[in-house]
Formats: structure tokens, C-alpha cells, sequence
């Protein structure tokens, strides 16, 4: 992503000759946020092969959760940091207006996106009136030019199921996003680790939220064929 | 906050004097943290009173959400870093061991402890293996001294359902804190938003997540009596 013209190239490797369904973006190049004008090809690209984009968050102690310190603490950066990240890239693509631009554009958010269900309130009546709390920008021009009401783009994303086995970020997640908008993710391989063990676990904790076989079919198989056009 | 001494004495004369049932503090105190030494008396004194603690979150659009850019754009700062805020300042809370030294402090985390609730799966199966991530730094130590498992102290924080009538986010926080966590909150007065109108609004949508008269009577009356020693 340093060089966006051959990242370009490779995803058209990648996807012609290789027959890859899709290619991951960190949510951040080197710090550069992804609505940079040098990064647009790429999306472009993706869209015109009605293929996904994944989006995985990147975030180190580098990054310090308080302007007087210098890193972040307790893996706060990952813990909390990585939802984060995840969610100010989102936001990013949606005011970049890039699912007016590709209608098509699909992109899958790891980790159900991060923060961003949470924060339904804030992301709809809050952002309804985007630039009242900051006088010295105008977005009145931003919000008009945009087609769809702000909340309206976030349940464009997708959302995988792989949050460390959290029963409530799936469960909203999946309200939030909607049982088209889920895909089964489970974040593996890593360290077993305190009641979040196995594929299997995340499997069983879908089942149970999907609530039918229906729901958990598109989550695990549908919605993927789709997505992918397989 | 800049002078904890005054802070401390402040706090007494409200208390005593004017019968004050809590104070507020932000996030951070001109880009500190609250859990730095010199903070440390006025968490003491309010457990000495058994009072509570409320957090509201600062942040403004000077703090960055990208390593190249010098401002938050599109009140990304407000919208999820707000928040961020409030959650990283429960983490901080937490591993100073606060509620393990001052077993009734009391802490009530505005906008429904921001990102924590949809993060259980972090601070859960996440934490438990605390400094896997970050092997420049030693928190063996850190929790083997912890009391609990790090997700449980979170649950001991309260809640309020100022979330700008976020469906999602009061259902993920009255199941991430429990009933008895959880106090009415408004975030009034403010301007009519879109969806989102009146404290009367609020009311209604506790009332139906609450889903029964007991569960609602403690999210608006007994919570708060006993919390607040009434």
C-alpha cells in the first residue's frame, strides 16, 4: 500500500490469475488514513470487480491513548485501539462518499466493525447534525452532498462474528448489520485462551444468536457465496 | 484537577456544606490520565464517603485519529472517540487496582461506559492473557496482584443511558452491567435531533428494553437511591 500503482497491479495478479475472491486492507498505511486520494484506485478496482474488501485494524503501543504519554498502556491500543481503528476508517470511507461513488462497493469490517454498532446514537441523531460541535469546519456542504442519511452507509458494511467470543458484540452486531450484512469469522489460530477456545466455540455462540437455521445458514455459508460471487 | 490539593478540599465543602451526593471528573485532566499518584486522594475521599464518581469523557477534535494528520475529521474525536475516552479510563482504572484497594467505589461511566460493553470479548479471553502483545512489557506481575479476573472489575462500574437514543447501546450496557448497574440518563438539554427528541424519548425506550416494571424501577428510582445513599 506504499506503492498504491503496484498494490494495483498485484490485486489484478491476485484476482485474475490467482483467482482470489477479495483482498485485506489494514485500516491505516504507515498512519495515512485509506480516503487518501492515492489509495481511491483501489477501491475503485475492487468495485468494478464487485469484489470485497476486508479491513483489518492495525495498531501498535506506539499510538498513547493520552496527548502527555507517549505509548498506550495495557494493550489498551489493541484491546479498545483495534475497535477503534476500525471504526475511524469506516467512518472515513463513508463522509469520502465512496458508497455514493460505487454503489456495489463491499466491504467486510472485522471484528462485527469494531465500535461502530455501539455506537448506532451517536453515528445517527449525533452525526444528523455533523458540525455542531466543531464551528471552524463546514460540513453543511458534506451532509447535502452525500445521498443517504450518515447512519443509513454503516449497515452497507459487513461485519464478521470473530470478537473473542463476545456473546453481546455478536448479538448487536448481527441487529445492527442485519442477518445479509454477518459472516461467520472466528479469528483462528490463536493460543487457547479462558472460555474462548476453539472454532467450535464461535460456532456454537453463532448458532445460538442466530436463533434459526435460517440466519446462521447465511452466516455461515449464503452470505459468503454471495459476497464472493462463488 | 490541576490542583488535586484544592480538588480535595472542594469536594469537602460540596459534601459536607452543600450536601453534594457525588462530583464529576473528565477523562483526563489536561491530557493526564486519572490514575497518575497525584489523583489518587480524590478516588480515596470518595470511597470515604461512599459516594459516587461520575466520568465524562474530553476529548476535541485537536487529538488525531491518524499518526499523519494533526485533527480528528468529521467529529470522529466526538462520535467514537468519546467513547474511547470513557474506556480507556476505565482500563486505567482497573489495573491501578482501584477497586481492589477501595472495595465500595463507586464509579458511574456516562453514555453507558462507552466502548467497554461491545468489548467484552477483549477485556474478557483478551486480557486474561494480558501482555502476550506487548512482550517489551512485564504484567505477570500486575495480574497475578489483580483480585479478580480483569473483566469482572468492569462490571462493577455503573452505567447511564445517555446514548442518544441508542437502541443497541442500552441493551448491550443493561446486559453488559446488569439491572442493578445501570441508572437513567439523558445527556438533556440539547438541541432536537432526528429520531431522538425528549427526555420523554429516552423514557420510553428504557422502559421497553427494561421490558418489566422491577428492572425499569431500579434503572430510574432505586439504583440511584441507593447509589447516592437516599
Amino acid at each position: 500500500m506504499n506503492n498504491p500503482d503496484a498494490s494495483a497491479k498485484e490485486i489484478e495478479r491476485a484476482i485474475k490469475d490467482l483467482k482470489a475472491v477479495g483482498v485485506q486492507l489494514f485500516t491505516n498505511v504507515n498512519g495515512r488514513p485509506l480516503d487518501l486520494p492515492e489509495f481511491l484506485p483501489i477501491f475503485e478496482k475492487m468495485a468494478g470487480y464487485d469484489l470485497p474488501i476486508w479491513i483489518h485494524p492495525a495498531r501498535n503501543s506506539s499510538f498513547s491513548d493520552y496527548k502527555t504519554e507517549e505509548k498506550s498502556k495495557y494493550e489498551i491500543f489493541w484491546c479498545i485501539g483495534w475497535p477503534y481503528e476500525t471504526g475511524a476508517a469506516m467512518i472515513r470511507i463513508v463522509f469520502a462518499g465512496y458508497f455514493d461513488r460505487w454503489p456495489n462497493l463491499k466491504i467486510v469490517t472485522h471484528h462485527m466493525g469494531g465500535v461502530i454498532p455501539s455506537n448506532e446514537g451517536r453515528l445517527g441523531p449525533g452525526y444528523d447534525v455533523l458540525g455542531v460541535r466543531t464551528p471552524d469546519e463546514d460540513y453543511t456542504g458534506l451532509l447535502k452532498r452525500l445521498k443517504r442519511r450518515p447512519l443509513d452507509y454503516f449497515r452497507l458494511y459487513y461485519g464478521d462474528t470473530a470478537t473473542f467470543g463476545s456473546r453481546l458484540a455478536v448479538k448487536y452486531g448481527l441487529e445492527f448489520f442485519g442477518p445479509d450484512n454477518v459472516l461467520f469469522g472466528t479469528d483462528f489460530p490463536f493460543p487457547p485462551m479462558k472460555g474462548y477456545g476453539s472454532v467450535g466455540d464461535v460456532l456454537l455462540l453463532v448458532e445460538e444468536i442466530a436463533g434459526d437455521a435460517e440466519v446462521s445458514s447465511k452466516i455461515f455459508e449464503i452470505n459468503a457465496r454471495k459476497l464472493l460471487n462463488l
